[in-house]
């Protein structure tokens, strides 16, 4: 839900309450979230929402994320975009979204990145307390490399389910530098953050190609880049940026549809520019 | 025996078994195959050559590969280069390169590229029920990275006992990054492609430190590329491209040579361009 | 101490001895050598200095370091840089370094340099030997990637205490690709060479920012730099190249100070000419 504050249609708590609705008949009930999106807004805007349609908040999941502290929001003479994966400051960003989210507990909790100066040992305990006072389900991170939520989990007895990190068909170096692999070892889930590309798919893939395979597949460009996603082992999620309910119903038919290997491959090596070795 | 094919002298089963049994008289028992060197043919002419002298077959130790499907081979629309490790895939080229390489059992049978869309667990089974059923002595990787065999060897009770990659003094990046390291710590073989370093060496080693090592070690240039890799750790196995029984003999005598340290050092080096820091 | 052998005032034993006393006297009691450093001098000069005041040499502890064959010490033709990590090699390194050193016992023995010729099993013995002889307290390894550092580990029962490498506000791709967590998944100490980025910190950053820093903390350049390093998880040790007792107290200053987490920020961003994702 990023992007959800520049969405004026959607402001009025009715409105997006209408909205997430939709999403729930329609078979999607996880809302992705961070505190920094729209500077906070987001957050403040869905809880509206659900404050206005209680009978919603049963039926949502929601991901939220923190650690990013922007230029704008450091009131130290500094001004400078941080990390803060700080014990204490996780600790009370938890408690801040449940009041802006208006959810008894949140779903899923990421650390937004891996902050050098993170101390696992705290923040593992900080994370463990707020699962164990019912106010996160449970835990993970996102932009993290293997070493580095490798050290988390060894400083934690619960399970690290998740990464949310790049992957799309314009960014695949992760599936040929082992990474991938290393979320299938750990069994960390990937949720894929910019997955269609960021709107950059059609830059790097021929119009006849992508026209081809809508033929071929019925799919179109929002579809292909969602189902050649979901084919990806452990079935990465896409954490879709749009709130576009057609482009969204789009995405949904491309994750349940399944891509011929050779296209597949097509694609991939399309946009990469280069056939695989 | 990625070049049998372009060799025309030794097409007839008859030539190619006497090239074959001259090799294991040398000491030299292990072939290295893969479905698609020669389209297919090399693999069809060795098996050839053991159906007209079947003596052999006893003799000879087999490695063969699958997993890549070439453009041309391609039946779907898409035409398209791609990896196939897929289980029943894999299965029935095992079973085809059994019957084309005329052997009861393949000695080790390698997955020929890291393919994204490898499903780990389906593809041990295969090859778990190849190496059970006596089709397969032993399995192992090629190209494979790190993360990569290792998320394969968490789903098999079976040893992954090689790494088929590229490593030479043309390419020497493996020995700086950890990729060394990563193959003893799992105790997987390094079989080394291309350890001639492709017929590059004389480009990027200057011809009188050649010519002085050649007085110093009385080694040609094959020879003391084979006695510079055999010298690694895990002491690794060349896989020799060449047919040429002069050019291999070359080789095995490198192989049973031993480099004075500073030499090595002055190859490596000399190869890179750069002193070691 | 790599660069003992640069100071002539340093030269007369006595006078050494009263530079060490001072260190002591101020709390430093780690001095740090290799066997190449000043091509040997290094050693030799610190050991002269407590053979001059033989009460200093339960107070110090001394690291010291073998593995790098310089040219100029290579007898062979070759006369090439290369390493030797070798266990004969580094069996009578130990030997020699108690010699020059004059001391009892390393405190702790680092192999300098990953040496892709490294046989782990044999050189592990060896170390063992030397700690089990008592001449040697603690091993460790320096400007080990992970996997390297790891291949070693499998193959010794003594821990591998610490791993010297690059570290600093000029060098800190370590704390992005996973470095940093490998160090404190492994328990592997950080000993941090060039700290103060070799003197080319005041180039990176711009001298308004280090001035504004030192009105805010009070900490000169070099002082910022060690508190930086610091405040790193692990609490990397920095290993101080500079003799000057002024610039080793600014030193000393900035390790006991702590920076508000935006400002150890703002030194990162501005020295890597970028802000964080």
């Amino acid at each position: 839900m990023m992007r959800l504050h520049n969405h004026p249609e959607l402001t009025q708590p009715a409105r997006l309450a209408d909205w997430v609705a939709a999403r729930l008949d329609e078979g999607l009930n996880v809302f992705d979230h961070a505190d920094i999106y729209g500077a906070g807004q987001c957050e403040k805007l869905f809880g509206d929402a659900l404050r206005a349609h209680p009978t919603l908040t049963k039926r949502v999941r929601v991901i939220t994320k923190a650690g990013i502290v922007p230029a704008v929001q450091d009131s130290t003479p500094w001004q400078v975009k941080h990390y803060r994966a700080e014990a204490d400051y996780l600790g009370n960003a938890i408690d801040k979204a449940l009041g802006s989210l208006s959810v008894e507990r949140i779903d899923t909790f990421l650390i937004h990145r891996p902050d050098p100066l993170l101390q696992a040992a705290e923040v593992a305990r900080v994370l463990e307390d707020a699962v164990s006072a019912g106010k996160v389900r449970q835990i993970g991170v996102s932009n993290f490399l293997p070493e580095q939520w490798r050290w988390l989990a060894r400083n934690t007895r619960l399970p690290l389910v998740c990464n949310q990190s790049q992957l799309s068909l314009t960014h695949t170096t992760p599936l040929f530098d082992g990474t991938l692999e290393a979320h299938l070892t750990d069994g960390i889930r990937w949720l894929a953050w910019s997955p269609l590309g960021g709107g950059n798919l059609a830059e790097r893939i021929p119009a006849d190609l992508l026209s081809r395979a809508r033929e071929e597949t019925g799919l179109d460009e929002t579809a292909l880049a969602i189902a050649w996603l979901r084919q990806i082992p452990g079935t990465p999620v896409p954490v879709i940026g749009s709130m576009n309910p057609d482009r969204i119903r789009c995405a949904l038919h491309g994750a349940r549809s399944q891509l011929p290997r050779p296209l597949w491959y097509r694609l991939l090596e399309s946009a990469r520019n280069m056939a695989v070795a």
